[in-house]
């Protein structure tokens, strides 16, 4: 654990913000120690496959832990007080950094991948958003499949733990109403945080593990069962195989992936409860309980459909509507069938889903179902208030009240959403791609759900296509999709950076 | 005027907002009665052209007129208390009343539309949305033309009274913020409020006059030149050629159009100020330098790209972009060409700019330039708040600070005008619409602006080919937005309709 005490501040002429930059270096250089061992494991896997890219992994991760090194003892100083700005800074620096350090071995390697798309695959994979720029999966050296599975999966805990510790503390996107004892950062809780760390850390393996389990007793490589268990936990999306899950033609996988995929999009501090206090609060939880009733909803009525306008069993409707529509609001983004063939229902369906989202705390990203059952909350109240306009009704979520500034994160999240959404759509058609892909590839960017729609980025695409321009484009939304959105947007902001 | 006195509640067991469809409905006859006698001129029209369908607006005007006269005479009471749950009553009632009424001539004509075209169409004029069924406009009976154009002249100064007296007093969309003492509801203000009412529909007349004359006089034919001028500073779009200002060669006739529509889009109270009190304040007002240099912005940079991209001059590219982007920020609607195909970037500019509109308190749609302005500053106030958590910086509006009840109301907007654009889309696919035809004409009628992009319903298509449930949907969307959505919206809530 990095020590938080506070430093004088010496150089009274540099920005505060400018001079944290250092400590979160220093800070993201622990990281990169981790991931260079991490690579240690792809260098493996090749050098027993006999696979000459054995070489890229062990040169990246010699690489990485070098420079690593470096960072850890250069940059070395007393840490600044733990400031939402610091905080801001470094959730940034960290997922810049990690992004680097993934795309290494795709850069290095033969897969005649660009600097852009080698960047957009690691961002793509530690943000669990799943696009890919890669194709011919099936004959790729398992090295690189490996590590796509392996980054979705630390980015996965990754934004656990962020979501739960450190959302919260920077007030970003209404987090703080999950503000619990486990976001309190005083000295005290110390003890607490690493407890409950621990206990995070053991379930996201632990079901990660189960996950591989079961994928391999329905008859999946242990290869597969691995990968895609890493990828199906994170809610990241990353498939060894050209067809995504359209390679299993078991539908009990498929139906064990939305079991897991469901697991990953749920809030993991309930599992907390769940192993550190026994306390199974599950079915209680506001949260759950509408994520779960609306899934089980939308999955009926597409299932329905399908099996009217198409000509399939409605056994067959039901195992394809649950899984593309769990895969994309639980924003995995797995496909089993490419769904944009499915006619134009499905089509705008999963246009809207993509912009929903799983839980708050879950590896899942997207608008989320708190914020909807938040505003939604606010538009009952405003009719109220249109007919008495005196009326109190205080906007809830479960038992607690929601105060005034939780509505307020959650809306400018909404604002500073659609902005970027509408930004990234503009500067996607000005880079020449075609309205659809423009408007899908935003989206689906920005909610790290991973396919879009369309001939080029559809479920049966992919983004190799897109220039360079758009791919660095795009990472950014990626990140800036997978902090929350103000957490990177205000690094664009003078207030930020003057003192 | 109706006298706005207070009625003694008599009948107890009947829920008040029921009791008051009675009044609703009286006061819709008044208007009923004006617009039989408004269908009087194009059944002139056709007598003096020799066309049989004189006897299409004879007949509608003598059986609205008859309908009306008894509902006049019928239904006179003592009127309830103006409250805001009566506003909402009436202005839902009036819009859709008008809707049947003006829908009655094309139903009964010989054009050979369902009772779901003639209503879509009607609602199309009166809301000054501009999206039609029709085609073969060039050899049509001048009578329609004329009628549709007298239908959104009526919805357009019908939208700026209610803009300027009704909704700041329903607190509706944050139109509040306009609340002026022209709003005001007392008596002794009732002298203020005819005074304002007669100066803003003689600037009306005026202005149109004004804008008939220069079409006349740059070549256009005299019933074009009155019929588009109509249609112009109603920011409605309703031509009388099949290839709407494409029609007219003349550059010069373009620019004369940019400039009416711009005017049309203007927050009218202004011209009332320059009117009545002799204040220029157009330069001062927040609003109106936003909405100017916004469009300035998006006008260059459109028509820098149109040079750069397609084989035409300078001077022609600005007058497309120009014309075209007014037309759709004011949500006028006309095209002079069809942008879809112009590429790429014009299809996602024309998307997001469809959002857009146009002033508060004009002819205009859409989601309005003082929102974006709103919603900005609460963005800014945001990242602000992010690092300095106790910042006290208010949200402002030109000189005015916007408080919290106004910045509630915009926010509820955004969230219904998205929910109701989501549910919109879905439906229009259900009902088997392409995706780009879902999107874009859900969008474009909540907008009110009247063409949306694609195959169908582009600015070369038109709205003919959708099922009649598609036509009634969009019909309903239509006056949703036309009247800021929450007042149609809460007609449908249990808290209005309980006592």
């Amino acid at each position: 654990m990095v020590e938080l005490t506070r430093t004088p501040e010496r150089h009274r002429h540099v920005p505060r913000a400018v001079q944290q930059l250092r400590p979160a270096l220093y800070i993201s250089s622990y990281f990169g120690l981790i991931l260079a061992v991490a690579m240690i494991v792809p260098a493996l896997l090749d050098a027993a496959d006999g696979r000459e890219s054995w070489a890229v992994f062990a040169v990246s991760s010699g690489g990485v832990f070098c420079v690593s090194v470096l960072g850890v003892v250069s940059l070395r100083q007393p840490m600044p007080a733990f400031t939402p700005r610091f905080g801001f800074l470094l959730t940034t620096v960290l997922w810049l950094v990690s992004g680097v350090i993934g795309a290494l071995p795709f850069w290095l390697s033969d897969l005649d991948m660009t600097r852009a798309a080698a960047f957009f695959e690691a961002v793509s994979g530690l943000t669990t958003t799943g696009a890919t720029v890669l194709s011919e999966l099936d004959s790729m050296a398992r090295s690189y499949l490996l590590w796509r599975s392996m980054l979705q999966w630390f980015g996965g805990i990754g934004i656990i733990a962020i979501g739960l510790f450190l959302f919260p503390f920077l007030r970003i996107g209404g987090m703080q109403v999950f503000r619990t004892e486990s976001s309190d950062r005083s000295e005290k809780a110390l003890p607490r945080l690493v407890s409950i760390t621990r206990a995070l850390c053991l379930i996201y393996v632990l079901l990660t593990l189960l996950c591989a389990i079961v994928y391999a007793a329905l008859g999946m490589s242990l290869f597969d069962a691995i990968c895609h268990a890493m990828t199906t936990l994170s809610t990241g999306g990353f498939a060894n195989h050209d067809r995504s899950f359209g390679f299993f033609e078991d539908p009990r996988i498929l139906w064990a992936a939305v079991f897991f995929m469901a697991l990953g999009a749920m809030p993991f501090v309930l599992y907390v409860e769940i192993l550190v206090r026994g306390r199974f609060t599950m079915w209680r939880d506001w949260q759950v309980r509408t994520f779960l009733a609306g899934l089980a909803v939308v999955i009926t009525v597409l299932a329905l459909w399908l099996e009217a306008t198409r000509n399939i069993s409605i056994l067959s409707a039901f195992t394809q509507s649950a899984f593309n529509v769990v895969s994309v609001v639980t924003t995995t983004g797995y496909a089993s069938d490419d769904y944009a063939y499915w006619g134009p229902f499905a089509y705008g369906v999963f246009y809207i889903l993509t912009f929903i989202g799983g839980s708050s705390g879950s590896t899942a990203g997207g608008i989320k179902v708190y914020r909807f059952i938040i505003v939604f909350q606010a538009l009952r109240r405003a009719f109220t208030r249109l007919v008495y306009p005196s009326a109190v009704q205080p906007l809830r979520f479960g038992e607690r009240v929601i105060d005034q500034d939780v509505y307020d994160s959650v809306v400018i999240f909404f604002i500073a959403f659609f902005l970027v959404y509408g930004l990234t759509i503009l500067a996607l058609s000005l880079a020449g791609q075609d309205f659809i892909t423009a408007l899908t590839g935003a989206q689906t960017a920005l909610t790290n759900v991973g396919p879009g729609l369309g001939e080029t980025i559809g479920p049966a695409g992919n983004f190799a296509p897109l220039g360079e321009f758009e791919l660095w484009l795009l990472s950014f939304v990626m990140i800036l999709g997978r902090l929350e959105i103000m957490t990177v947007l205000i690094l664009f902001t003078p207030v930020f950076w003057r003192d």
